[in-house]
C-alpha cells in the first residue's frame, strides 16, 4: 500500500504515521517539508527572480514534480489541515487526489469541520489524529482492529 | 466555450463576468451561491441530522453533484479567492479541474500571491480583477485584445 | 442534466420523478420496464435457446446495450431498491455507475439500509421516497429548496 | 496474475481456491473476512455515532480502501454468491469491476441463475463450485486442463 | 443512438438496416463502400506509389480517419462477416471497438461461427440477418419485440 | 466533422482549406493567427512584464487555453510546416494531437521530409499542398475522389 | 520489455522469436497454443453444452481471460498471420491492441499484404519472418543493428 | 523515478546528467542515440526501400517502438534543444509528453527562449545545464538543496 501525507508541515504527524505504520506493509511519500528549501528550490536551482510572483512559479512548479507523482502513485492520501495558515495547497492537494480516484483520508481538528465540509465530503474517512491513521492502515492492510 | 465559476460567493465578481462577456460564445456554470440553501440542502431534502458533522456531509454530498458537473463539463474554470474565510473547497476544486486537465484561471488579490502559488502554479492564467477574465476569454474566442 | 433511473420495475416511482421534474431541464432513461419482453428479447430476437441459462444470457446482452449507454451518458444515476427480490442487476448498475464516477442517488426504505450500507456508501443522497428525488435535481438545476 | 475474491463469507470458498491454487503465480485479495470487525471498523476507530446509518457509513467507507484497491489491482475479480442474504455489496463490486474492464468470474448455485442474469452476463466464466476457479486459474495460467 | 456498420461490402446489407430502421432515433455511418475509392483513394490524392505496398499503405491510413472516428463515435458496433474474402479489416474493426467497450453486434452465417468464436465471445449479439439488427435496434430503443 | 490547423502563420493556407472546404460538414479552429495579438496577449490583459522571458509565458499560457481546446475538441488535426522558423509549436502540437489518438494530417514541401520523418511517422496522411488537405476532407466524408 | 505473440499457432515461429530472443530484456507471452485445449477448455471446466455455438462460446470467454491480460500488459503485440484458416482471432488482437495504443508488430509473407494493409496500416512494422522480429527486439532494446 | 531523455543527440548531455544523478534512485530511458543506425534501423532489419520518404517512415516509425514506451513509463521526460538544426522530433517528444501528463524538464540556451515559449509554457522547469536537470532530480528526489 503506497500513502502520500500531504498537507501541514509544522507538527511532526507524518514523524507518527510512519513510526505507528511500522511493521505494515505501506510505503509512504511526502512533499519536501523542509520550508525554506520548498520556497526557493525553483531559484536556487534555474537561478534568482527579481520578480517574487515568480520566484513563486518557479518554486512551485519545482515541487510539483514531486507532490504530483506522490499523489499519482498513491494508493491513499492522507491530507492534514493544521490550526493556521491558509493551507491552500492542501486542499488542492485532496481535490487533486480525488479526482483521480484516489482514497482519501483527511485529517483536522473538530475546529475546521464546517468549513472542511467539501473536502471531508469527499473523503472515505475523517480523523482527528494521526494515531487514527495508523489504525486506519492497519485495518485495511490486516483486518485488526485496536483492542 | 463552457466556464465554470468557482470560488468566493460575497462578492458580485461572477455578474461581472457574465455581464462583461455578453455576445461571446460562453456558457457560464457555477456552485448554488446562496449560501443558507447551500448549507441546508442535505437536510432540508433528506430530512434533518442531530450531528452537525452529517448535516454539513449531506449539504456538501448534494451540492457535488452540481459541482462536479459544472468542472467536469467545463473548458476553463475560473476559481476566485476573496480575502475572506479558508474557502478550501475553492482550492479543492482547482486541484480537481487540475487533475483534469482543465484549463485554469485563477482570480485573486496581490495578498494572497504567495499563500496561493501551489494553486496559481497549475494555472494557464492569474488574474487579479473579473474584468481581466472577460478580456482572456474574448481573447481565447475572438483573438482581439482590449484596446 | 441527463439522470439514469435504473432498478425496480414493479412500482411508478419511474412516473413519479418524471412528472415531478417537468418542467426541469433534465432528460431521462431507463431500462425497458416491460418484465417480460426484457426477460425474452434475446430469444426473441435472435432464436430460441433449449437451455433456460443461454435464453437468459440472450436476453440479458441485450439489454446491456440499453443499460450500458444509459449508465454510460448519464450525469446523474438513480437505483432503487424496493421491498422484493433480490435485485443484483440493481446493485450491479450501480457498482458500475459508481466505477465510472457517475453522482449516485440510492432510493430505498429504511429496512434495507444496513444491507445497502456499501452501495449508499458510494452515493452522494439516500433518499426514500421520489419526490426526494425530484427535490436534489430541482435543487442541483436551479438552487431552490422545498418550501 | 492477481485475484480479487469477493462477495459471501459465511462459507470457505476463499481458503478453497487459495489452497487450490498453490503453486501457480496467483496472488490474492479480499475484503475483510470477519463481519464482526467489518462491520464496526469506523466506529471503532473514528468514534462512535448515535445513529445507526452513519455508523454503517463510517465502516462501509473505511471497507472501500481495502476493496477499491483489491478491485482496481486485479486482473481477474471472482464474486461468489452464496444461498443466503441480499449481498448487494457482492453485485455491486461485480459491477465496479466489469466497469474497470476486469475479467469477472461469477461463481454461484443453479438457483440464483435467472436472478443473476445480467451479473453473468457480463463475465468471462460462471461456475458453480471453487475447484472451477481453482481450474479456470491454473488454465489461464499454464494451458492445463483438468484431467 | 450512434452505429456504425463495419464490414462485408459486396451485398446490400447496410441498405437493408438504414432502410429498416427509418423512423428510429438512430444515425448511422460507414466505411467508404466504393471497393476502387476506398483502394485507391491514398494516391489519388497525395500522389502515386511504385511500390504496391505503399500504395495500400498511404489508401489504408487515409480510410483509416474516416473509420476510426466511426467507431469511437459510435454506441453500437455492427460488423458483418461475408462468405468470400479475409476480411481481417472487419475482424481489426470489431477488436478495434472492444477495447474501446463499445456494443458490439456481429453478423454472419452459422457456417463462419467456429471460425469467429472469439469475435462473437465479445459482442452482445451475434446475428444472422439484418432483419435482426434492425429489431435489435427497435428493441433497444423503444422496448418493442417483433410481434 | 472538427479540424484543427496548426501550425506556420505567414502564409493563406488556412483560408485555402476553408475555402475548398466549403460545402462540406466541417468545423475549423485554429490558433490565433494575428502574430503580435499572440505574443504580447499576456502582458496586454495580465499586465506587464521586466523579464522577456515571463512575457512570453504569459502569452504562451493563455495561448494554450484556446489551442488545447482546438486540439482536444477536434477529430482531425493538420499541421503545417513552412520553409521558415523554428516552429517548434506546430511539432509540439503534432506530438500532443499523437498522443491524444487524433488523425493527423501533416502538410509540408518536400525539403523538409527527413527532419519530419518522426512527425510524419505519427500521420495518417502526409500532404504537400493545402488542396489535397480539401480533397481528404472531401474524401473522408462524402467518399469521393478529385476527378 | 514485455511482449505479447498473438495469432497462428500451427508453425514455430513463437519459439524462433522466443530462442532468438534469449539475452535480451524481454518477457513473452501468449495464448494456449494446444488447439484442442483451447477449443475445449470451456466445457472442460464449466461444462458441456449440446450446443456447438455456446460450447465455443464458453471456451473463448476463457480464453479471453488470458489474451486480454496478455495484450494489456503488453508493450508490445505481435501478431503473426500464417497462409491458411480465416485468422479472425488474430485481426481482432490486432485491433484490440491498436485501441489500446500498443506498439504493433505484423509478421505475414507477402501473398497476404493486400488483404491486411488496414492492418498493417495500424503497425510500426511489418515483418515476413520471425528472425526480423527478433532483430526488432534487439534493436529496441540495445540500438544494435544486424551487421 | 523513471526519467527520459529526449532531443539533441551530438553533445554528451545525457551522460552529464546520467553521471551526475549517480547514487540516486532513478532510472533513465533514452531514444536510440547512434545517428546512423536510428536513420537505417527499418531498411537495415525490413529490407531496403526505393523511395527516401518510405526509407525514413521505417526507421522512424521503429524507433517509436523505443521512444513511445520511454516516454509512456517515465515520470520526468527531459528535453534538450541544441543549437542546431531543426530537432522537431524533440518538440515533437514533448508535446506527446505533455499531452499524457508527465513532468516536463526542458533544457535549452537562453537564444532559443522566444522560440520556445509555447514548449517551455508546458513545462515544470526551464534549464539552461545539464547540471541544473542534476540538481533538479537530487532536490525532487531527496529535498537538498545546492550548497
Amino acid at each position: 500500500m503506497k500513502v502520500y501525507l500531504s498537507g501541514e508541515i509544522h507538527t511532526d504527524w507524518r514523524e507518527q504515521i510512519i513510526d505507528g505504520a511500522k511493521g505494515l506493509d505501506v510505503s509512504f511519500s511526502a512533499p519536501v517539508t523542509d520550508h525554506a528549501a520548498s520556497d526557493d528550490c525553483g531559484v536556487a536551482i534555474l537561478g534568482p527572480e527579481g520578480d517574487k510572483f515568480w520566484h513563486d512559479r518557479k518554486g512551485a512548479q519545482m515541487n510539483a514534480i514531486r507532490t504530483r507523482k506522490g499523489i499519482e502513485d498513491a494508493d491513499i492520501v492522507v491530507v492534514r489541515f493544521g490550526d493556521q495558515y491558509k493551507q491552500w495547497n492542501a486542499a488542492f492537494d485532496a481535490g487533486y487526489a480525488a479526482a483521480l480516484g484516489k482514497s482519501l483520508v483527511i485529517l483536522h481538528g473538530p475546529d475546521h469541520a464546517h468549513a472542511l465540509k467539501e473536502v471531508d465530503a469527499a473523503a472515505l474517512a475523517v480523523a482527528r489524529e494521526p494515531a487514527q491513521v495508523v489504525q486506519i492502515l492497519k485495518y485495511v492492510l490486516t483486518g485488526s482492529l485496536p483492542s
